[in-house]
């Protein structure tokens, strides 16, 4: 059985302070799937374009064993466009303008045969979306969602609903705190917990992720990193990198998510080593040991003083 | 041999959202022998109090084997004095009042005996003097030094001095940022160890702390605290936690770095759990072990996915 993928397919202009690139893949369900791809396959992904979409783009997803059966092409529709420019330190971006085109009346229908899948990727789309996508499933054994601070301020009895059948919730700090009103990350995260979550992930950019169970803790550190050179998609890379792990290994105890969470780190720390999906698109997997190896060294220790 | 400490010994009077104390004993001096005197014994502490020092406090240090030969009462004078009150998340303190005192024409002199000491730590002071400690000293053979925004932005070229003749530079990571003119911490702390330090620590508050050795970084996560009660001295706490551990165990290698600065954490993760000292006047051995392995358990996952 697949890994399902639910978000959004974009065109992205983004701009950095070092170069900037048009009509480049991007979107949650893109990162997401293609980091995925790496550990397991084969994706499921349901999203949307116009009959604008580049070919190339299929065929490059295609390539990755990510089976486009539930993608919706709408005739004479134009994708979902994004214009971002990044501030000099690359932790701002203003959004120069955002098209949603075809996303607008996007229905995510899972497609029959796929309605059976247990993993499931809720990318970061509107809660009302994602609860249609989880009434669809019969099966759904592990449920990771992603959200973001406009749903939380815009939506958020929806998206409490959600939270109530997901396993996985993966949220970064601010977007932690601000579901909560609480400034304490640790405190925000037993709150956050008692909403529904079995575990949930804050990513902290430059300082690393947290992982939390039920009363258990996992620090991951941050890949230290010299030159970020587009950092659009990482938290979707870290989402495709944790899951598709998990989706491999079949195994959901602690010390595995463990391992899901820097396999998702490693696979984000590649991602924003070229602009938009480029290094994700020529990964290998002995590249992907070695930094995992690197995280180890990172942020090991022992007390044979 | 003793653990050399020269810095500051302040009366605080800390406010937080919680509760407020007065008269409170404070200052970098006493924070880094207190949690040094948990590794390793004696310290040798140069410092000046006036004659309103309380002798309770004296007695205290003393009692944690903290040698005071060095410590210099000024007749007639008043102790140095600081006012904060920290705002409702604890992250930003806003100075009431800094009353120098005695503290204004301090010149740290070592006792003779002192002078062969070969451990030392240079707490937040000036770094003229600073380097007034580190002319009058025979045998450093390990500095470990702190700083702040205040001599990074006032005295630059006398701290650079300084820089030149240490070993560990511990600041944290806005510091950095401040003293390279450098947003990437990675690179800003490739920037600083050009500047002289072997190795380099950039506290980062509730995210951990980074270790630089040449071409090696260990990442140190943070202790999940619900509650800080009071952060005052806990960069202190750190830097005599690491120090202390160093000390005792006379091993300089990387590998034993990584293990001081988690018992640097460890211990200033205990120092924030009470206002002043009074944390780190009541640790044992056990607590502090105790929670070293629970920073393993927090940081540590392994492959045999």
């Amino acid at each position: 059985m697949g890994l399902l993928v639910i978000g959004s397919i974009v065109l992205d202009n983004i701009e950095t302070p070092f170069s900037k690139v048009e009509n480049a893949l991007g979107g949650s369900c893109t990162y997401v799937s293609l980091a995925a791809s790496y550990f397991t396959s084969p994706m499921h992904v349901v999203g949307v374009v116009g009959d604008d979409f580049p070919k190339k783009y299929i065929d490059m997803l295609e390539n990755h064993n990510i089976q486009l059966d539930g993608l919706q092409v709408v005739e004479g529709g134009k994708t979902f466009r994004y214009g971002c420019k990044y501030r000099y330190d690359l932790n701002v971006r203003d959004t120069l303008f955002t098209d949603l085109n075809v996303f607008q009346d996007f229905r995510p229908e899972i497609p029959e045969r796929w309605k059976k899948d247990s993993f499931v990727i809720l990318g970061n789309i509107a809660p009302t979306l994602q609860l249609f996508v989880l009434d669809q499933l019969e099966n759904a054994q592990f449920v990771v969602c992603d959200t973001m601070n406009f749903w939380i301020e815009g939506m958020k009895n929806e998206l409490l609903k959600v939270l109530k059948r997901v396993d996985v919730l993966i949220i970064n700090d601010s977007e932690a705190r601000l579901l909560t009103n609480e400034p304490n990350l640790i405190k925000a995260a037993g709150l956050i917990m008692k909403m529904g979550p079995k575990y949930l992930i804050i990513k902290k950019g430059e300082h690393g992720a947290l992982l939390f169970g039920e009363n258990t803790i996992f620090s991951a550190p941050a890949y230290p990193l010299e030159n970020i050179f587009d950092p659009t998609g990482a938290g979707d890379a870290f989402a495709g990198g944790f899951t598709g792990y998990l989706h491999k290994t079949r195994d959901l105890s602690f010390d595995n998510l463990k391992r899901a969470v820097i396999y998702g780190s490693t696979i984000a720390s590649f991602c924003v080593e070229k602009f938009s999906t480029e290094r994700l698109e020529e990964l290998d997997k002995l590249q992907i040991h070695d930094r995992f190896v690197e995280f180890r060294e990172l942020s090991h220790f022992d007390d044979n003083g």
